[in-house]
């Protein structure tokens, strides 16, 4: 059985009048798309195209919620409640999934936008709340977040599948956070330095950190960041590398499936055999 | 098999900070709830709430969809795309039916409000557009509306269940259009008065119109508004009258099962039997 | 004493992570910026930047407020009472106009957007609303609107000065009117064209229509529509064709004193001497 | 020379159609209004409504600008630059202040809003965005604050007058420090309690604190909370405990005025004598 990772990027954040991203160019690359849901970019139109262009092309979708913030684009944090968050959440779930029960095509992940997705990184009361809120609206739904954070812990406690995101394009710190975008060197613009990065992060679990260190990554998803001028090249360029390299680009699902059955394996082959 | 009618209101239409409405009070009276969206009233917190109270209180829960104007409450025409139209309104179909669904609580059916409900009952494109795209979401929800008009014709066309709803506190004109609030004698109070004439409706089939002539109206629902200081004492008011003339108050499903059971037997006494 | 005209173009559309238009290459070459106040497009970043670029460039600033429509980018005609009216858009000036003060720098005209300024140049109580609400903020402000309809008779009993404005990129139709953007041929693209039928405006008074015809136009500014990919090209174009014809491009409050002055010319001339 | 104090109260924080306060009967008692600009109150129509009644009671008029947060009412604390909130502030006080001066009335104060409010009394940063964006709108404001924080240092470096304001219906802390509301005790809704206590305030300086304790406090405002049932009889019931008490009731220009001479009589009474 080959490795396997996902590739998914933030679509769908188009606005009335203003359009945002490539959503076109790559949905020829990346296999999960996180469709914006009206709260920081989308609208209802953006969101029915969205989920028919990722349906047309193949490509597992996911729900891609936000502070409601559209001005700051869901980017600056905001304190909230465990219920504010929780209803904000589920009102969003449901209005993109109508467009999907609509078009016949299964709704597969959440993935927190912006300021939420950090905020639940480290706020375990928020990151109960989100994870509840899924579990409650449908327990195969996919959480995709930081690993090694409260939103896994909490996904675990919710008996939700968690994806561990890995960003092939941002330096990391010897900790294992990502360094602030602030600081230069935060973003990795070269394809093939990213698109290296991306090959090492699956089959090594290391990533080179800003300081020339080394950090274990453990990565299901692999972001590529949409709002980049060169980001359909740079999907293109991450995909072909891992493919070179024998890593099959897979929906989460399958890869989340592939890792079970890797778990199980090794389990077993380090499990002393009963009566033994 | 008696007679029965449904008694709907608005509900849910408070927002953030502000509430309007006294829809704890109301749901002990009425048998279906048209709940807010989010467009014109309510938000998540508010949906959430008003779920849970019409489920702990057996009265069926509907959508309330709007055009997208939270500070004209909705009131305001406005010229949107059919296209426009759907895709709103699939937005928050969806997002009401998050809260049913992780309730528990089916979603029954879907009341248009304010200038929204008016314009569909004379633009034909529009009507179509809302039928079609509640058909798509799901074909066993009924379309609440005006008869008579554009949007009942609209439903057939989907083969949605419609619902032709009568205004007890509302005058009308004789050729059965609704008088302008503007108008003076526009709006009922008397609650003894609006009990009555609800009765009329549901035996009758008719109404007193301002100027004293009758109109014919076929009533599977009654609108009971919120929004006035004595909308709970006239809800109970117009429950008591109907049970004490023989009506009984049960959900729409119930409703539309007897009328269908009706003229079934209707067309089976007005059928000459097979070979006579 | 030469011919003049006024170039103007709207800007600070963009919104939030949204970027509309090229404000900064068209301001070489415009002489009014109509600066959006946020209903439609814009926000307070975008209001503070535009001004401030208009201002270092030299160039008129006006307010170019809108119906409350963000998603719709005002487009959409919406059924508002004038009270509503007059609300919306003071609340629009005061905004702008905050961002002029604190640059020192002064508001010189409005220019309603999108369906506010196809409204009122057909009805008479929404123009009244719009022109009195403007005279009441500052008697000496600017209204542009379309010439010949409501809008310039309301303007003339404020007491306001109106600018007329002529669309070179615009096909018309015989009665004056402008060609419905859904018909082919509606929309010139060719700067050559452009610039041709702009001179012709504004030494002839007249345009070629889309069936063949001449219509008569007064231009006191013409419209560069700054949403098209050549925009800044072709008001580069336009200008110079002007300037080469010896059409001199300043702002409007310059343009109408002249206009002003040739009138009292024209009337001298024609008016018999007293005691002749 | 009397002792004089002002109170204020938040206003105009309808929404559409949405009531929120009693703003008309609480105009009979404070002699300063915060009128909300859109952003967590208010729509275009309150505020000019709002202005106008203010105006005809004859009570100061001042902006109550906030995060832009409509569904939390501005409650909930935001990460924001300085420039976002000095932007989004320069657009509320320009469009309040457009209903001021088309109805001829000066707007003399700003108070900011629920988390602004609180968070500007600790951050220096947002403190300077603040007092300095108001000070190049007009240097003559004056704005309203906690005492003794960030933002009275922010207005004197900025060259404001700055208002120390104390609430006399809520617990101090030692320190103090306001109770959180979330604490029993938070709210103090007596009337009787509460106009002795903003007596104590003006006469002797001081506050009884939760546990018992004494805090000093100056107050040249103190704040009349508009959204309880009892809002206007308690203004009614201080107003008149002040007055019983000598104090006079004034607008913050004369409170501030009356300060500063006794500040001078002061100095000078305890400056030694020139030659002395």
């Amino acid at each position: 059985m080959s490795i396997a990772v996902d590739l998914n990027s933030d679509m769908g954040e188009s606005f009335g009048p203003y359009t945002l991203g490539q959503d076109d160019a790559l949905l020829d690359w990346v296999s999960s798309a996180n469709v914006a849901c009206g709260f920081h970019g989308g609208d209802p139109r953006v969101m029915g195209a969205t989920v028919a262009l990722a349906q047309e092309k193949g490509v597992a979708i996911g729900a891609h919620p936000s502070f409601p913030d559209r001005v700051g684009f869901g980017r600056r944090d905001m304190v909230m409640t465990p219920d504010e968050i929780a209803t904000d959440l589920l009102y969003q779930l449901g209005a993109l999934d109508a467009f999907c029960r609509v078009a016949g095509v299964p709704l597969r992940h959440v993935k927190p936008h912006g300021a939420l997705y950090t905020r639940i990184a480290a706020d375990a009361d928020l990151a109960h709340a989100v994870a509840q809120t899924i579990a409650r609206y449908r327990r195969d739904l996919i959480l995709i977040g930081l690993p090694g954070g409260e939103v896994e812990r909490a996904a675990a406690a919710a008996g939700l599948s968690f994806a561990r995101e890995a960003f092939a394009d941002r330096a990391y710190n010897d900790d294992g956070t990502l360094v602030s975008r602030r600081i230069v060197g935060a973003l990795i613009t070269d394809p093939a330095q990213v698109a290296h990065r991306a090959v090492r992060m699956v089959l090594q679990g290391t990533a080179t950190t800003l300081l020339g260190g080394e950090v274990a990554l453990q990565a299901d998803t692999i972001c590529i960041h949409g709002d980049t001028p060169g980001a359909p090249e740079l999907a293109r360029t991450v995909r072909a590398a891992l493919e070179a390299n024998g890593i099959a680009v897979r929906p989460l699902t399958e890869v989340l499936q592939r890792r079970a059955q890797a778990n199980r394996l090794t389990d077993a082959a380090s499990t002393p055999a009963p009566g033994a």
